[in-house]
């Protein structure tokens, strides 16, 4: 079993979710968000920073992973997210997590199947796959997406001992998860 | 007195300069950069988080100030140089410092006069006002800059107790500084 943290940072929203996973299977831990709409932004860096910092002292997720980011606004909201990005993709470093990045199209595929999947059919996904009752908030389930495309990467790469041929890259179906 | 760290955060290299200033004079006490051009992105922010906390443990600078970026590039470098700068104010918001930012244009206002000056001007206005013999990296003389920024700002708001107007919107001549 491995315990992994996904992220989904943002400089109003970080989404969270920790997921333990084994062959397959995966069970929902925690999920949710770090809202840091109001303050000052080094004052939002460093709740990011430090909240972050507790659920993983909490927790204790073995790996971890986050979205690829292509953004494709304007170069100041680049900057504002990669403040948040970079600060919570060290406070994964510092907990001597290895951080693997996923592009947005490899998470639609590991759990739709389809690279091309809309997002409602992603977060669908995510409440099968954890055999969730509740609806989820959007960055808690994006985060979770991005937790379990790591599951199933590093499951594939284990059975299939692929490793080399460079994890992320290959195609996968999400029907590899079992639903039951 | 007041001790200033001035900090220039780029993904490959982060320069910082740390000054004592005191009504228009300022001493150097130290400055350099941290180098991250190797290793993978998650390690190279942690490394410019620990620096930047280690070098804040030694000098407990009480004031803090950043380059105001205004990137012309492209998205992803904006983002890639958004991560380092987060991680950068990260550290000084949890050394419980206030972050000043000034625009690359109120640097070179404050240090020579001009709010065009060339970027050769600004660094040999740094190594006059702070009485340097000998040449400093780019990086370093740009932190120092904004660290010196800093310093006038603070110091003619004490001076003229205008804080109420808003720091860094004024214009300000180089010159107030004393060179001897």
């Amino acid at each position: 079993m491995t315990r992994i943290i996904g992220i989904d940072p943002g400089s109003r929203h970080t989404g969270y979710g920790i997921i333990d996973a084994q062959r397959g299977r995966a069970q929902l831990l925690v999920a949710g968000r770090i809202s840091t709409a109001a303050g000052e932004m080094p004052q939002r860096l460093l709740q990011i920073s430090r909240e972050l910092a507790a659920l993983i002292a909490e927790y204790q997720p073995e790996e971890a992973a986050v979205e690829q980011v292509f953004v494709n606004k304007n170069v100041q909201s680049a900057l504002v997210l990669g403040q948040a990005r970079g600060v919570a993709i060290c406070a994964l470093a510092a907990a001597d997590l290895s951080v693997a990045e996923y592009t947005p199209s490899s998470v639609k595929q590991a759990l739709t199947g389809s690279g091309r999947a809309d997002k409602l059919q992603v977060q669908q996904m995510v409440k099968i796959l954890l055999k969730l009752q509740d609806p989820l908030a959007v960055d808690a389930s994006d985060a979770l997406a991005i937790a379990l495309t790591h599951a199933q990467s590093r499951s594939t790469v284990a059975a299939v001992n692929l490793a080399s041929l460079g994890v992320g890259k290959r195609r996968r179906s999400g029907l590899r998860w079992s639903r039951a």
